[in-house]
């Protein structure tokens, strides 16, 4: 398939372009600063700006979301708006904008996290944002089907343990490469409205 | 208790004001055009000058939240932003803004929707913002204690089903006075973190 990978430089989102490209798929990349086409998503505009650049594709993979982390006596206002834009409305406007654009039976996968269910202290902003795509894509999937929308929501990746582990106490982590298959799952399957916990 | 009881002149407002003044409770009626105090709380600010207004309160209670219903091919960015402002931001701010505010040991109880769980059509954008106050209440919840947050999270209304019972085909409607008592048991309760069902 020719597949859309947003924030393919991350450290999820390498693990997923291996992964797809690995299984023969033709991967387009895009980051802010790295990849076949540089666009920040955050803004509405630029959504329609790549869909425009890219061309026809069969799937669009999101490994990109920015939410601050900080406790809430510290979160202002304007940091829970720039995590409902760095990682809700962008993706919402993947989907929104991408139904008319990507193929007649193209999915989206997008990705969340485990905070969407389990509190950590600094989380509150990126739970909001999680559990706010997770309830979009269970109610867009039965608006346009038959392309289809699934969400990723993993917890804390083994390779992240050394820097953000802390934050997960005894909390079990999960390898990249296990998280990936979770995008093959949604990429090449057949469900729709589903949020994968890898 | 001492309770402000924002979107108190709505139809879940009203079944709420009712039943916590038959409880005792003395509670002050917050709205955008009606009530003791008049607040639009989309706007923090407003929040802000609310609890200036309100003084000293034991719990904070929301039956409100604004949020753009239509198929999603329909919606815009700015309908998923006024969605954001309407419901989650508001409610987010509540509690922000009140955990200094209210009572050394009080509470917050937001208000949220079966759109969270099941979808329907024309209902992603609500979907999104009662998937955001969820999550959020549930990470905000351990940074706050012993202060309390939980949502309410109803299907549609007994009373509202003439009006609106053809989008919730199939699922059984509860009734105005049952889902009060979710409020009661959030306000008068010991848990935190929660999302009851009523």
């Amino acid at each position: 398939m020719k597949i859309l990978l947003i924030g393919a430089s991350g450290t999820l989102g390498t693990a997923v372009h291996r992964t797809l490209t690995g299984r023969g798929h033709e991967v387009r990349t895009v980051g802010r600063r790295a990849g076949d086409l540089r666009y920040d998503i955050a803004e509405p505009s630029r959504v329609a700006e790549l869909y425009d650049a890219a061309g026809p594709v069969d799937a669009v993979v999101s490994a990109a979301g920015d939410v601050p982390f900080k406790p809430l006596a510290e979160l202002t206002a304007d940091d829970f708006r720039a995590g409902f834009h760095g990682k809700v409305l962008s993706q919402v406007e993947l989907v929104r904008q991408g139904v008319s654009r990507i193929a007649e039976r193209g999915s989206f996968t997008l990705i969340t996290g485990v905070l969407a269910r389990e509190p950590i202290v600094t989380g509150s902003a990126a739970a909001m944002a999680n559990g706010a795509v997770e309830s979009f894509v269970r109610a867009a999937a039965v608006e346009i089907a038959p392309q289809r929308v699934n969400a990723v929501s993993p917890t804390v990746f083994t390779e992240s343990v050394p820097d953000y582990g802390d934050f997960f106490p005894g909390m079990p982590p999960v390898d990249l490469a296990v998280v990936a298959q979770a995008f093959v799952r949604s990429v090449e399957g057949a469900q729709t409205g589903q949020v994968f916990i890898p």
